[in-house]
Parts: structure tokens; sequence; C-alpha cells
């Protein structure tokens, strides 16, 4: 059994932290290549070190003076090292780093140091071997990973380790440049990690208890989803959610590598399980909620357009021809209606409604702005029936008006046009009816 | 106050009827313009004079023999007169037609005269002047309609005219050919003569109280609709149900005239009143349901095609190529469904789905046969809130599958895909939650 474990900046933002991640890993031997991220915040007003280091590197590379914020990084490893009793000195690393800021060696390889030292502390905490990624995570000259090559060498290097850390978030490019993923990119590099053992499991561990029904903004408390699939997760993902990126769920998922979000400061909560597909019931009808503001309705009207062979590509090509990808088309009968990102209709708006009227000649087109849609997300609705109507009764009770519904075939989602002002109640009528009314 | 009034072929099939008519324009002055179709059946086994008609003419025309049916014909008229003791004779007009049948002057000429026959006999049964449709209706020399001069001549015509008969069905071209609307034309005859007169409303009397909120067939005893709009008689009208044709419609709604479908077996009743728009709450929150089988559904699978800018017009594109409209195309994430008239697609089913694999590269094509559309239609359902939470609860109760949810903005109609299996169910349910539960 192999496990990867990938610990947020969080969960390792002080020493007390750090201990509770090192009796996770001792707990379970499995758990043999960790995956740390940049120190966190310890409290709301704390900063992160990666943002110290941004800041820090800025200073240093255009002369100006960063010894205080430098002390500031260097304090906080040392409270670390201090607070877990460790035989450990910086002190030639920070020499390094410092040469390499005033050498202007890049904003990526400034960000990185946060992993890169976290991983020294860490190896040494655990005693476990250190690889920098940088020799083991590769980019082109470009800046584009290289999936396979990375996939490759990191195996053979792995291979003969039988316990190692790996700093999350970033590589090398060819000549050497440390390159980073994007924010959160330690995600990235636990599931690259995981690819290349084949691992068992790929955990993520954070600092809550899974992935929520729905943002915990919108609705107090939501209970975390149990077992969710890939697609599900990039659905919820594509109407807001703030889960994983997809960048960190691609390499796992063509393995079939399952991930384990859990919580550092909760670790006898099961947490969230993502997969490809799984056979286990849901524990409710929905896996999730989710929802963006900020779209705008076209809605165009004209007798008899169901029978003009070509009338939805036209008023598609409008469309086309000024960028503006479509999210939703419902259609009645005589009727038409196209949902766009408001941003990125409101300064073509007059040149589209001008297009269409050219291309399709309509009885009448009609605006509504200020609009938010809603996914209902859920591999359990293809088998309940009646969900639809738990759905939209509840919207009814909770007097919200429903300007728009589209389920296709895939039974697998509804998505739900309401008015921005609609937007909280609806989300919080749904999960009262499928969640709170469950319990 | 100016009525024009049109009698179905069952209102005038025998003296009987027509004496029910004479009592309904007798009991309203208003009732000035009469448009009769000729006489239908008298009981389920019988047959109608147009029928009988083309059947002579058939005979006639081809030098085979026609005595017998002409008898039958003559035979119809002579107990209508009978009945109503009348003192005319059609002797002549008799002769003529069987001149002009031997001569071939065409079956639209033979089908016209059930009417032209009916118009008369009504024409001296009230004591009303006789007005020919063949020198008030006019074609162009390839038969279509020449709505303009029609209406104008057809006003200077009737402006001196206090109460008038104008056979429904048929006008004439230049050359003097009679030329026929398309069956069921008496309607449409009906709608000119009371747009020419500006009528304040233009009564259809058949043997029903009115349009039914659906089909009989599917639910016992559907009630009437009270008050519909043009629109919502549109759109039930393309979704299957039988109410007036487009044709008949199309003069009146021009110039604001409502069009009331009355009973002439139970003129009490108030039937029902087509309205260009109206303040009336309707009684019920739906106004009737329609449907249709024989759709097919393509479900396309993409991940990421909602931010991939022309993916639907490229997608709409293949089915445009060939030849096929389609009816919806509702989508959810990564997912959209195209549904279409299963007879239209049959034949093209690879060649779209290979063209669509060409155009978008999906990730998976699916197809679904023996579908369903069903479409809810009521103004009221706008204001209503729950309606669609309504609608999907009873189909859970009833336990039908909802394959496909479609509503726009227009918030006019919801139009829902089934399986064809489900349909009759389906139906059923939406009327009683909506009907049977409210009356």
């Amino acid at each position: 059994m192999k496990k990867v474990v990938k610990f947020g900046g969080s969960s390792l933002a002080s020493a007390k932290q750090f201990k509770k991640v090192g009796e996770i890993i001792r707990s379970d031997k499995a758990r043999r290549y960790v995956v740390p991220s940049a120190p966190g915040k310890r409290s709301k007003t704390d900063e992160k070190v990666t943002d110290m280091l941004y800041a820090c590197y800025d200073a240093a590379s255009t002369g100006a003076s960063y010894g205080k914020i430098f002390s500031k990084i260097k304090e906080r490893y040392e409270q670390i090292i201090e607070g877990l009793g460790l035989n450990l000195n910086l002190d030639f690393e920070f020499k390094k780093i410092e040469e390499n800021f005033i050498a202007k060696k890049g904003r990526d390889y400034a960000a990185s140091r946060g992993e890169y030292l976290n991983g020294i502390v860490m190896a040494n905490y655990l005693g476990y071997e250190f690889v920098d990624a940088a020799e083991a995570i590769f980019f082109d000259d470009n800046g584009n990973f290289l999936a396979d090559k990375t996939d490759q060498e990191l195996s053979q290097r792995l291979e003969h380790i039988d316990r190692a850390v790996i700093p999350g978030f970033y590589g090398s490019k060819p000549d050497g440049t440390i390159k980073t993923f994007s924010r959160g990119g330690s995600d990235v590099t636990g599931s690259i990690v995981a690819k290349a053992i084949h691992a068992d499991i790929y955990e993520n561990w954070t600092d809550v208890s899974g992935f929520l029904v729905t943002d915990p903004r919108l609705v107090e408390n939501p209970v975390p989803i149990e077992t969710i699939t890939y697609r599900e997760l990039r659905e919820l993902a594509y109407m807001g959610a703030s889960v994983l990126h997809e960048d960190a769920i691609f390499p796992v998922r063509k393995e079939g590598i399952p991930i384990n979000i859990r919580n550092t400061n909760k670790p006898e909560d099961p947490g969230t399980l993502i997969v490809e597909s799984t056979c286990r019931k849901p524990k409710y009808v929905i896996t999730g909620i989710a929802g963006k503001k900020g779209f705008c309705s076209i809605n165009i009207e004209k007798a008899m357009m169901n029978s003009e062979i070509g009338f939805g590509r036209k008023v598609l090509d409008v469309f086309e021809q000024y960028g503006i990808s479509f999210e939703h088309m419902p259609s009645g009968i005589d009727t038409m209606t196209i949902f766009v990102h408001q941003d990125e209709f409101v300064d073509y708006e007059q040149s589209v409604i001008a297009g269409i009227h050219r291309a399709v000649q309509p009885d009448f087109v009609d605006l509504e702005a200020d609009l938010a849609l809603i996914a209902v997300v859920g591999r359990g609705m293809k088998s309940a029936r009646g969900t639809a109507g738990r759905i939209f009764s509840a919207l009814a009770h909770a007097r919200v008006n429903v300007k728009m519904i589209d389920q296709g075939s895939s039974e697998l989602n509804i998505i739900i046009g309401v008015k921005n002002d609609d937007f909280e109640p609806a989300i919080k009528a749904i999960y009262d009816i499928f969640i709170t009314a469950e319990i």
C-alpha cells in the first residue's frame, strides 16, 4: 500500500500544526511520500510565507530594502524548527536565497522557496529523504509542464526511495530556472507524485473535512460530501465551487487513483473521496449545489421558428462573431433564450441584437440582465424520481421566481436560472430540501 | 354590433341541425353574416357531402357511372329543404353541376358545391342575401390567396348588404376557375369575412363547447378552455393540439377581432374565446397541454464544452447540412442534447453522428429514440410560483421518468421530454394536478 500525502499551508503554518501532521503520517505506514506546501496563516491576520517571499523578492531585485521582511521569513522557519526541537540550521539555504534574490533569479524562484524550505524541515522532522522538486518535475523552455518526462524520471527516482518529501508548487526548466504551477499548485505536485509512484490513494490534507455540499458563505455549516465522482467535481467547479483545480485532478484521474480530501485538524473525519466512478449509493440524492451570478439572457421570439431549419445555428453564429460563448440555450415554442456572461456580452449588446435581427428577422428580442445560474449536481438524481419536483417546490416555497430550467438527457445535473437577488435564497432552499430535511 | 357566424358541417348536417342554427342566428340580431360549411355527417356511419362530391366528380370526369351518388347528394339537400319547409328548388343548380362535372371543371369546383348549395339553402331559410364566394374571394393564377384584393372587394360588396350568407371553403381564380382552401377552409372564409366587415366578434360554431385543455383521447372529458390567447393557441397547435388552422386565425388576429368557438348543440355554453391578449385571470394556472410522440435525442458530452466558442453552432451546422430541424437543445455542464423528429433523423443518423465527431471532437455521443415531447402552456404560469414544482411532483408521483426539461425566459410554456410509453400517463398526471384537483 502506497499513499501520497499532500499538506496545505494551514496544516504547516506552525510547529503545532507540524506535530499534527507528523502524527497523521506516523499513524499509517503507507503514507510514504509527502508533498508539503509553504507555511500558511496561523491566524486570520497572519501572512502566508509565499506572499512574504514575493514581497521580499520584489524589494531585493529592485534594490529596495528587504532586510526586515527577509528576517521575518527566516523567523517563521526558525520558530517551527525550534518548536519541533530539531537539530537543523537553514542559514546556508537562506544565504543562497538572498544571493539569488539580488541576482534576480525570478519571482517563481522566490515563491518556490517557501515549499523548498518547508520540505527540508519536513524531511528532517520525519526522517524521510528530501527530493528537490527542481530535480524531478520538469517544464519546457516556454514554461509548459512536461508530463511524460516528469512521470518517467520521477518514477525512476522514487522507485528506490522508500520514504520521501517532495516540496509542492514548483519544478524546473531545461536551463535550471525554477518554474511554479499556478497558485495552489502543491495540489498538482501531489497528483503528479501519486501518478508516478502508482499510489493507491492520494490524500490531500487541508483545514476542512472535505468538500462541502455548497458554499458555506451561503448556507451555514453545510455537510461535507462523502463521495464525489471526478465528473461531478468538474461540474461543480465549472459552476463556481472552490474545489481542486482541474490540473490537480488530471494526473490521478488518468490512473484511476482516488483522491481523499482530509482535515489535518480533525483526522478522525473521513473527508471527501473523489473517484472515477462508484457503486456506493450517495447519502443524499444530490451531491452538490454551485452557482454563479452575472448572467444575461437574450430572449428571441419568432412565430414558427422551430420549423425554420438553421434558425438556431444562425443565432449562435451572431454570438460567435463577437467571440461570446453561450452557457445555455433553452427553448420553448416560438421562443429561444440564450444565456451569456454579462461581462462578455455587455460591450457587444447592441451589435448582437442588430445581428440577430439581420440573421433571423425575429418578431421580438428581449434582454434580461442580472441573472444567476445554479447547478444542482448529483449522480443520485438519475435513479431518484421526483428530484425536479422537489427542487421546484422548494423554490416556490422560498418565493423564488424560476427564470429558466435546463435539463438534458444526462440527468446528472439540472440548471436553474434565477435573478441575482434570488441566488442565495434559492441555494438555501435547495440545500434544505435535500440535506437539512434528510439529516 | 356586427358578428360573423360560421357553422361547421355537423351543425348543418340535417334539417334538425339547420333549425338549431336558425334559432341561434335569430336570437341575436348582430349575427348578420353567416358562413356555412357543407352538410356533414348525421351519424358516425354517415357520409359527408363533400366526400360524396369528390367521389361523384371522379366518376363523372372519367366517364364512369355516377348517377347513384349524384342522386344521394341531391337527396341530402332535398331532405333539408323539405324538413325546413322551404319553397326552394335546386334542380337548376344540380343540372349545371352535372354538366360541369362532365366538362371536368376540376375537383376544387366539385368540392366547393357542398358549401355553395348549403349557402343557397341557408340564405333562403334565413331570408338573408346569398353572396357567392366565387365573386368575393380571390386567388391568383397559381392558386395563392389574394388577401388584399379579397379584403377590399368583399368589404365593398358587403358594405351595402345588411345580412348575407357567404358559403365557406372556396373562391375563384382570375379566369373564374373555382379554387378551395385546404380542408376545413370554411374557418378561413369566416375569418376573412370577419376582417372585411370589421366584425366585433367571429363566432365559429361547431359540435364541441370550445377547445379542450387536452386531447379527449388521453384524458376523459377534459374541461374546455374559457379564454386563450392567439399565442397560446399557436403553441398548442404546434405541439399537436387540433385547434383552428393558422390560416383561419391570421386575418382576424391582424384586426384584433376575437374568435368565439361555440357549440351548436349547446348554445348556452360560453365556449372558448380566442383573444390577442386579456387581463382576465385564467381559471386554471395552465391553459392547455399538448404533445407529440416520435422524437429522438442526441446527447453530446465533452469536457469544458461551455468554454468552447462556437461549439453549439458547429453542432447545429451538422444538423442543418442534412436538412434536419431541431426542436429543443437543452444543455447541462459538459453536455448538450438535441431533440429532433425521429422520422426526419433516422435516415441520416450515422452521418450526423460522424459529422458531430468531425465538427467538435466530442468525448461521447449517445442516441435515445422513442421520446415524446409535452408542452404545458399557459399565460397564468408567469405569475404563479411553483408551477414547475407541481408539474414535476405530479410526474414523479405518476412514476414518469423526466428525460428533458426546457423552460426559457418566456415563462409561457414548459417543455418536458418523456419516453413514448410515458406520454399518456404524463399528460394525465399534469391534467389532474392542475385541473381535476382544482375543480
